[in-house]
């Protein structure tokens, strides 16, 4: 008899999954539960719809239903798994009744922070998420001559730019002294400020929401801490967290994020049940800290490794050093690990290397800046975190070689004496990560 | 008594040498000669000139001659060095006689191979080197109707592209069945050749060059292998060959390219005599093939490097594993170490992966295919090279990691595993690396 895995999520990491199992098992049964009307889209790209960068929300949609049926992957839409039972091997399933398992995948995915204040159930409050909703809500956004996005977030960077891009009056309120503060540090998003200024964007930094405030049912105001705000839309970005509910009442152990706890197989606490993407936590490569909330990329990566091991497989899921990248005002920000303000709040001491490269030779048409920032731990020289900002060009081809850089080993050192393509059009005579290095170890040297 | 080093050339290799030894030995007389004109600009650019991309020749110059002046770099200009001899210490120089040295780095950088054909005396055949020359010949181009270019090597690539831009009638020779046969395979140069076509550029491979035909002495046509060319402009862009005249009548040693041999500090075999740049040869790092003719950023990289060990200090030039980068037709095409061709030509077993790949996510605008080609060693399955075309974004950067990858023996199941940003804008959710690398491991998996 064929083994039977359900997947519960039906994002990147639950069909990263079903995928994984059907490679290493193809008689497998898959059955994947979601609770939306469709899979296999692209949710990352609905903020750019949202800009006017992409034409419409079409576009997002990457395989048709058949898709499914045709790689014996049988999707239960808008189906809800309400409990999990890991004694008896089997998931609730609303309509469905009890289901048995021979393996469980959880990719339940996240849900965004509560914001916890009064007037949450206004109309006007747009949790950016599934692609039938997006749609609805462009037309809202087609109306809106005000908006408020709560939090600098990595999703709330896209939707400032984006409604910014639309010609809406936006607001942009978040409790730390500058964007993305979870992550990237002050002097990378300083000139990402700077172009949503030129934009004529709001930025109210160090700024709390205390109330959304209506009229007749209807979003109004935003009550915050640096006053009121009139806007008919808020957009609320706050941070990920993962979704655990089911995890949770079953009894598998979660971590300090609240994320599902797993092993370099993507197993869970219990037995023949792995979990993906962003319900799970992962250490970070370098210190073990948990890490929650990744990226698409990543919960793809996920769910194919958890997905071949419940198929029968043996995949390790490799520690993350977590690439990252996005556009952002004017600028692409990105990096690898994590900055000086990361480092700081960690307590992990660093040395710096840091350079204002370009893009291409200065004299090429469409030259652009790209600053460096590396940070090596003292004594050994080796590479821990990355940070840039810049133009655009290869920010997320550096980002991902300094990730793999990190986990390299790779010092300083080595990046100071590395060969760069030397192209007028494509690239500068010294590439950035290079003078960023040599920056560094002339600041030692002078120290020394 | 200051130090007196004389550097002899005055391109990418003698100035990155000049600049080395003032930065270990502020006090050291550095005397750099030159026969032309002018130092401190970007050769590299002038094709991009040509072709229309940049607006004037002015925007290659790097810095002005106060610049040295004021770094304490004395240029002479317009000066031959006619002999070296290595027993006294000293430079024969036209109009200045004996001149001794302490220290000596010869950057005497390439000439193009003799095309060895009769007529190459004649009007009309242009060699890009020079940048006032470049400017006068820009004016012949105004005015030329039909252009022949003289080999797809890196340079004849780059003119053709030009030329074409130019609305001129080119045409392309080249003995070999494809463009850049030394170094691209022929699947990442199909694409580069149907975008060539397309711009009207006529092409002749499996051809040679017979002898330039004249008509008062100026050139009226190219005698081919395959026919008359009639043309009023050739570009003869043969392979660059070492100009390593002064060292040879000088007994230093020289290598199976005619390049001087170095060792790893840049010094060659006679006594207080360093040398970088063109004029030498440096072994592949992981063949230990000798390679000549490489970047303006391995020249400046590796005039550093002499430089700052003729100044005094210490530094080893790293092996090289070579990545490459051009815009070629409507593409851009990359690579590092070597592809299939060059791996065949030595006798060097491999294993491949490829992956057709793209840019951005699929549905974002201006999203351009990135094809990936991996060369592993059977067995270790290290990657020992790699060659790219695609349409722009990210192919310098990914050939930069990818030489880094071989440099640290990097495997295809390191390459699989490798994480990536994933943001619709600016990469996909499957790097292509890691596709083709995953790819790779499929197909052995399947020959297994």
């Amino acid at each position: 008899m064929p083994r039977k895995t359900v997947v519960i999520g039906g994002g990147a990491a639950g069909l990263g999954a079903a995928g994984g199992i059907k490679a290493v098992d193809p008689d497998a049964e898959v059955i994947v539960y979601t609770q939306f009307e469709d899979v296999a889209y692209s949710p990352c790209g609905i903020p750019y719809v949202h800009g006017g960068e992409i034409e419409s929300f079409d576009k997002l949609i990457l395989a048709g239903k058949q898709a499914y049926v045709d790689a014996g992957i049988d999707v239960h839409y808008e189906t809800e798994v309400t409990a999990i039972d890991t004694a008896a091997k089997t998931v609730a399933v609303a309509g469905e009744g009890a289901v048995r398992y021979d393996r469980l995948v959880i990719a339940t995915g996240f849900d965004y922070a509560d914001p916890g204040v009064p007037g949450s159930d206004l109309d006007g409050l747009y949790y950016v998420k599934n692609i039938r909703r997006a749609a609805e809500w462009d037309k809202v956004i087609a109306d809106t001559k005000r908006a408020v996005v709560v939090e600098a977030s990595p999703l709330g960077v896209e939707m400032v730019t984006a409604l910014a891009h639309r010609g809406i009056e936006t607001h942009l309120i978040d409790p730390n002294p500058y964007p993305l503060a979870a992550m990237a540090d002050p002097d990378i998003m300083a000139p990402v400020e700077e172009s949503w200024r030129e934009l004529g964007v709001h930025l109210h930094f160090n700024t709390t929401l205390e109330a959304f405030l209506g009229d007749g049912g209807r979003l109004r105001a935003l009550k915050t801490s640096s006053g009121e705000i009139e806007a008919e839309l808020a957009v609320v970005a706050t941070h990920k967290t993962p979704n655990n509910r089911l995890a949770s009442a079953a009894g598998i152990k979660l971590g300090s994020t609240g994320g599902i706890v797993v092993d370099d197989h993507m197993k869970t606490s219990a037995p023949d049940v792995w979990a993906a993407g962003d319900a799970t936590e992962i250490p970070h490569g370098l210190t073990g800290v948990p890490l929650q909330g990744l990226t698409g990329s990543h919960a793809y990566a996920q769910g194919k490794v958890a997905g071949t091991n419940a198929g029968g497989g043996d995949r390790a899921y490799r520690a993350v050093y977590v690439p990252w990248g996005t556009p952002a005002g004017k600028w692409v920000i990105g990096g690898a690990s994590f900055g000086e303000a990361t480092a700081t709040a960690l307590g992990i001491p660093y040395v710096l290397g840091v350079a204002e490269g370009i893009s291409r030779a200065r004299y090429y048409p469409g030259v652009k800046k790209v600053k460096v920032k590396l940070l090596a731990e003292p004594g050994s020289l080796r590479l821990i975190g990355a940070q840039m900002v810049g133009g655009g060009e290869g920010i997320k081809e550096r980002a991902d070689f300094l990730a793999q850089a990190i986990r390299f080993g790779m010092t300083l050192h080595d990046l100071a004496t590395m060969e760069n393509v030397y192209s007028p059009a494509i690239g500068a005579l010294n590439e950035p990560i290079v003078v960023a290095a040599q920056n560094g170890l002339a600041d030692l040297a002078k120290k020394a």
